[in-house]
């Protein structure tokens, strides 16, 4: 594969101009092309770079409306529900964490509901925002029928991501999850690598365990984390966005052919009055330095918490700027 | 195994004038005793009438004050953190739950971070309540080192059972998971039974996948669910837990010999409000029927929603009475 090497600037600006051709407004074609930029800066690209002519393609069959803006639908107190009208996903869960960090400012913890959004792209991107403000943060998604449920061979629930967030110094600890073992948008790169999945991530059309990503996505059966555990969490994840938001069940977005009208949860709870009197930043360094200091399987691979390989990633790419494949580059061009 | 089949009420005043002859005081030990008989009705022994004798030996050894009571240390508004005060998990944990409901009812949303409380048992018994009253609701705790880090052969962070729930007619959706493929209350039956687990549930002495119950209970290698996924869940859970509840971290609680010690966590949200205006029932068996309708990989094992198990079992046994294993039964009766 043949690599460009870009900096922050010189993708996000190609990025502004093709949101602004699109019809978005100033300041969001800014915003959007800052989080596709930082996504594909901190390794995921497949929700960064990669993903970008689809957002393109929405917009231009109008299934993203790229000048709408969430609206209040209903409050009490620290709950609220959104609409978000159909705007890029993006820009609404990035309103929609500043809205639960806001209320979680109010009344110690607060929650939005947020229903006919498009995809977020990166989840992590909402915790790693939160965590930076010195919030404590949960957010998940829904998504389309992408992950069978346990003891089915049909993709009839969602492998709807969820963070958890903590604000720690220098980095957060931030995990960002797809309930299958490998999202689709890991199995799509190393697809297009024609590499193995370093564990097996789904079945083949034999009904057989996999590490063929490939094989994966001509079935559509990823392998749900924990097995019936994950499948079912899945379940529940969409339940609660779709009962909070009275927005649209994985069921309900399998009706389209694009994944769109999506219902999401952002949970903030504010540390900043630190009503436990935690010396955070001892703690979790406490607690890390516990979590890496047994025995490792594999001397060459050390026990890594979740967050510090993008915070490493990210580093990386700032000093010696981010390769994106030049097929993709090309094609974005041509935007 | 010899079995002794007992009704609710059987088993439960069993408990309770144990639970009196421990110091428990009469209200207390009336709802310890149920929380323990339902437990077992249920379908979790091990976190019912197998484990009972355990509390006593630690109200023996006094790491469990059975007249201790919950304490409130720092509120605002929607958030709240208590001391557990080394009381009896059970009851605090049901005492947290209702008091995260009547937040989320003055609030929208509640939280309770709970901290010095013990083991709470079945996780699942606060999201049945909560779901039982009109709540979503969420809940973790963390736990003393039972599972390693992705890449550890040594247990440094905990399996943090976490649940999710959502109130339905006639039963609600519950999930009650720990982090890792199976509880030790799951392993612990399997290792007693000599059965093997259905799937691989941890690593052998030769450092391979298992499903020897017993090798995984003498390795201390437990798999987490989804690999290195769960692995840092358990590591945010227990981080949160921590932080807000400014109680300890699974490294904390491992340098006691007894899992004592325990930070909680409690999230529920009003459903009441119905602020999404959602046809909870339609939406929830909509939703479930969907998830269900694929077809199945044995046709003996139709795919079931998280709860459903449970419910099903609990009807059995009220109508049957429950079957308690002699040697454990004659256990408790000599407490």
């Amino acid at each position: 594969m043949i690599m460009n090497r870009l900096s922050f600037d010189e993708l996000s600006s190609v990025f502004n101009s093709i949101l602004l051709k699109h019809g978005f407004l100033e300041q969001d074609a800014k915003l959007c092309a800052d989080i596709f930029t930082e996504n594909t800066f901190c390794g995921v690209a497949s929700h960064g770079v990669n993903r970008f002519h689809v957002i393109i393609k929405m917009v231009e069959l109008g299934l993203i409306k790229p000048d709408a803006k969430p609206t209040l639908s209903n409050a009490f107190n620290g709950l609220e529900v959104w609409d978000g009208n159909y705007g890029a996903g993006v820009l609404n869960a990035w309103q929609m964490t500043d809205r639960a960090m806001e209320l979680a400012s109010n009344f110690g913890i607060g929650c939005v509901a947020l229903r006919n959004t498009n995809h977020w792209m990166r989840a992590g991107a909402y915790g790693w925002k939160a965590a930076e403000n010195g919030f404590v943060f949960i957010c998940w998604t829904n998504s389309m029928p992408n992950l069978p449920p346990w003891g089915s061979k049909e993709a009839r629930t969602g492998n709807n991501p969820i963070v958890f967030a903590v604000p720690n110094s220098p980095n957060h600890v931030v995990i960002d999850t797809a309930l299958s073992q490998y999202s689709y948008g890991k199995l799509s790169t190393h697809k297009r690598a024609k590499k193995p999945l370093p564990f097996v991530g789904g079945y083949d059309s034999n009904g057989e365990l996999t590490t063929d990503a490939a094989e994966i996505y001509s079935t559509f059966r990823a392998l749900p984390i924990g097995l019936w555990k994950g499948a079912g969490l899945s379940l529940l994840l969409d339940l609660i966005a779709a009962a909070l938001s009275g927005g649209q069940t994985t069921k309900d977005i399998s009706k389209t052919e694009y994944e769109t009208g999506l219902s999401q949860i952002f949970i903030a709870i504010d540390m900043k009055r630190n009503l436990g009197s935690t010396d955070m930043n001892k703690m979790i360094d406490d607690t890390i330095e516990y979590y890496k200091s047994g025995e490792v399987v594999n001397e060459n691979e050390p026990v890594l918490y979740p967050g510090e390989r993008v915070f490493k990633v990210r580093e990386e790419n700032m000093r010696n700027g981010v390769e994106v494949e030049k097929e993709i580059w090309e094609r974005i061009l041509r935007l």
